[in-house]
């Protein structure tokens, strides 16, 4: 790296306000999105929606245009199939590791010396580009995930581009509470004091590499492609492979606005692979690479936590988790079960914050409609599910499509999963027919009723299965959550419970457990969903995730200090 | 853990006025200290240090007081020996591990919901507590690490606890950015908005690991051990074999306080071990363990990163490196040659912030004593060290004595040194004679020259050598300012330079480098010194260590956020 010119982008008045507003959010936690979350044409405009769907769709079949700048050994590769069932067939250019990771490297000390504020609008610009085409990723998050299409709009639109902004204003707000320049004036006994001036200067890391996963592309991997980009570090994206158009278009919107603003693109790049190739460890033994963050299966996320670390690399993973609901009471037993049973169908439970294992105590629950046996519970809450998913066409826009073949042969063979846990089948998954798309394996969630000490309870079952489990009480139900939480990683977990020192002790286990808690959940909140700026996702208390989107943990360590300092 | 009886202890006004002033100190990067750094009667009193020495004599083949709250398995350990000579012989109790790991676990809960103010206030006293124990403490970080009298006293005393302070102020602010709660307010398109209570819980990461190093056993180790309790772990302090003295004391101090104050004594506990006895390995690898802070050799500091990071334990590491002088011109001859002759020989080199390797034209430099060669700025430069430590009974002041054999054999064969890496000795180290201390091994620094390409450069040598390197020209060696730092980390590196261009190069190349520059120090400054809440000490940013005293990434993993939310 030399000497830079100096920075060459200075953020406008509106810019900076934009940054204040969010960075002021963050610091209070209240509610605050700068992307509308409802595509309706009210919001968006009469021809937002198809014109979206026009962009979505004169990408299939093409070479992705728009990453032509890349350096690349000249192979195409991308295999996407939609879970919904047609084949994309769009091909990214393969990038050139060694090329791309010096480009990466070059293009560092320009953007580090054009400190924190201009990073961070150009990244502002970056999401706003990336909101431009909110209903062409809209379409690439869905036919790459299998999320219901309003789903899809908003986890993979809106409120991404929010947990963006919301890594970027972290960003901004950890930078600049380093001085830029302090006079340091040691009294001395006699005479004039010891006067030395101090600059203090942020430096990046080195190269960031975010590793993308399948059923969240762009929801997943914005808070560590943000927080790195804005503290100075360049980028590299590996998309997972079968979901790689939503972070090309993300990959498209960044280069294009780092070119315009006068920036290098190398600061953003794709490395689209081959199913199988491996590339995301390829790239995370490379030297340049100085941070990672990771969504995905545990086997490979403690991989990289082992090997990073023995280089240095900061990694940040979000793995695997069993998420815990307790039953204990309720005011609206009406409005829980539906509660309940939106969360389970939602993308058929393929979340890593979907409850699984729902404890009630053996004796029953008391409700506003009366007690309540373990039994009739499950009774009802499958009744709630039943309900909810009875319709094809109106289930298939909450449920989604299955993502792989792991998940459709689970939610296929609840029964043997039952009788293999030593429970039995309370609701069986069913498949229902996608009225648009036939080949979409869509599945409703079952309910299997298991016993609290059967193991299955003790992993993370994806996708369309909740496990309802009888306990000895509240008490050990809270226990359950507890040593869930600390043995096996949570993402969320939820209480029901009409008494003051239930719920207590239930804050009390959450904390225990290092996992975020939802009470009393009845009515258009659910446990699987977070906001940005309020909720933090994830804690890094417990085995399922070392980071929280966004915490200043997750930011501050991306960028360092290097003082200069001289007599004055 | 089970819920609390809430805070126990609350702050006083003053209390809260020293945190307060401490951050904001803290956050401006000005000069700021709260313990005095002179150990003259004007300052402590006429008796205080006669008081001190004989508090510290009273230890003397003792066995240990104040650590008899501790689960001991009744072993008796301790061997220390002043490097001045005499034996300490004082025993200390032998931790039973698991009865203090459980003792540690069962204190968190209610330290936890203690919250951070209270926390940080006992801490703050804590730190008091040590404070008045400062003439004690020099003698005995004088006779563990055998640093010269003054010396002990400041870095030992005064520094170590600002440094102390700092942590606790660090740690305050980043937990007091959490708010304790926020209303969430999402407008909804029609009708009412939707209306969430979220309460956010600080919760402590598990039992802290601070592993302390023999030269500098307070100092070193009082980052780490506050910023993990004033973000509410519970600490275990394992001091180095031959320096177990001073964080002895540190700890009998935390434990009074802590029982002062209403808190469970085992927040803070010792682990004194035989020679040998590897008890660092032991408690690292323990599940309870969930925060290691380390200073000490890279074989083991490598060691502890990865095995680590295989359980998700934070660790933070200080290991080694090599340090770079570059210079290039001055208009202060005199100035400079004190200035690195006082660097050189302040306790015999023995300090990770010691420079090394001095790089310096071929050609020779430009002064304000008109222009000299190569070999007369090291002819200028040898003298100069030997002009400080021509005086046995002043030098022995700012040598102090040496540490370890390994120091000592080095400083007795650089002939042999100079020799093998090809270089020629330009000044040999000298054994002074301790007036006081007649078995005390007193070197001097030498001083070799050795080509750019000698690999001896490239590594530490901790102790009384520097190296005198000719190079083509400042650019070249600023070059290696920036290698040299990369490759094999540095914890300081310096220049001398009377040309704009030049410094703001140098600049440039320290940040690359990721290392701290002083610039043009000629008075009563020195590049091995920094003084907290101005200077980090560290970065993070290449080999030598993975942290920074104390910047908010040292502090903002030490504990997580845990929210609990529901509709209102």
């Amino acid at each position: 790296m030399t000497s830079t010119a100096g920075p060459r982008f200075v953020p406008t008045k509106d810019q900076r306000a934009v940054l204040d507003e969010a960075v002021a959010a963050l610091a209070s936690r209240v509610y605050y999105s700068r992307y509308p979350d409802s595509p309706s044409p009210r919001t968006y405009g009469a021809d937002a929606a198809a014109a979206g769907q026009e962009r979505f769709e004169a990408l299939l079949g093409s070479d992705f245009p728009g990453l032509d700048g890349q350096p690349s050994d000249g192979a195409l590769v991308g295999a996407e199939r939609s879970p919904f069932g047609p084949e994309l067939r769009i091909h990214y250019p393969h990038l050139d590791v060694d090329a791309a990771l010096s480009a990466a490297r070059a293009a560092m000390p320009v953007w580090r010396d054009a400190g924190p504020v201009a990073r961070a609008a150009v990244c502002v610009q970056i999401i706003d580009a990336i909101h431009a085409r909110v209903f062409q990723m809209a379409h690439a998050v869905m036919h790459t995930t299998g999320q219901p299409f309003v789903m899809a709009f908003q986890a993979g639109g809106p409120h991404a581009q929010d947990r963006a902004l919301e890594a970027v204003a972290a960003a901004l707000a950890e930078q600049e509470r380093v001085p830029t320049t302090a006079v340091w004036e040691k009294p001395s006994g006699r005479g004039e004091p010891v006067r030395m001036r101090k600059d203090y200067r942020l430096v990046p890391r080195g190269v960031a590499l975010v590793i993308g996963c399948n059923t969240f592309p762009t929801w997943n991997a914005y808070p560590g492609l943000f927080a790195s980009l804005a503290t100075g570090n360049p980028v590299v994206v590996k998309p997972h492979p079968r979901a790689v158009l939503p972070l090309a278009l993300t990959v498209a919107c960044a280069r294009e606005v780092l070119e315009r603003t006068g920036f290098d693109p190398a600061l953003v790049q794709l490395a689209a692979e081959a199913d199988g190739e491996g590339l995301a460890r390829t790239l995370a033994e490379r030297p340049e690479v100085a941070i990672i963050d990771y969504t995905g299966g545990p086997g490979f996320g403690a991989w990289l936590e082992r090997t990073a670390a023995a280089t240095g690399t900061l990694v940040y993973t979000e793995k695997s988790g069993v998420n815990t609901v307790v039953v204990d009471s309720t005011d609206d037993l009406a409005g829980m079960l539906r509660n309940l049973a939106f969360s389970f169908a939602l993308y058929s439970g393929q979340m890593c914050t979907a409850p699984q294992n729902v404890y009630v105590p053996r004796e029953g629950i008391a409700s506003d409609q009366g007690r309540l046996s373990f039994a009739d519970l499950g009774t009802r809450l499958a009744a709630a599910v039943s309900a909810l998913t009875a319709d094809d066409a109106t289930a298939v826009e909450v449920l989604g499509a299955t993502v792989n073949d792991e998940v459709r042969a689970r939610a296929a063979s609840l029964a043997e999963l039952a009788a293999g846990a030593g429970g039995s089948l309370l609701l069986d998954s069913r498949r229902v027919r996608h009225p648009a798309y036939p080949d979409a394996v869509v599945r409703t969630p079952g309910l299997v009723t298991v016993d609290v000490a059967s193991p299955v309870s003790e992993r993370e079952c994806f996708g369309p299965v909740a496990f309802l489990i009888a306990t000895d009480s509240t008490e050990a139900s809270l226990q359950q959550m507890r040593e869930t939480g600390r043995r096996h990683g949570a993402m969320t977990a939820s209480v029901y419970s009409t008494d003051e020192a239930t719920l207590q002790a239930a804050r009390d286990a959450a904390a225990d457990a290092g996992v975020a808690l939802s009470e009393n959940l009845t009515r258009g909140v659910y446990v699987n969903q977070t906001a940005a700026f309020s909720d933090y996702h994830g804690t890094g208390a417990n085995p399922a995730a070392n980071a929280s989107y966004v915490d200043a943990a997750f930011v501050a360590g991306r960028f360092r200090v290097v003082t200069s300092r001289r007599h004055v």
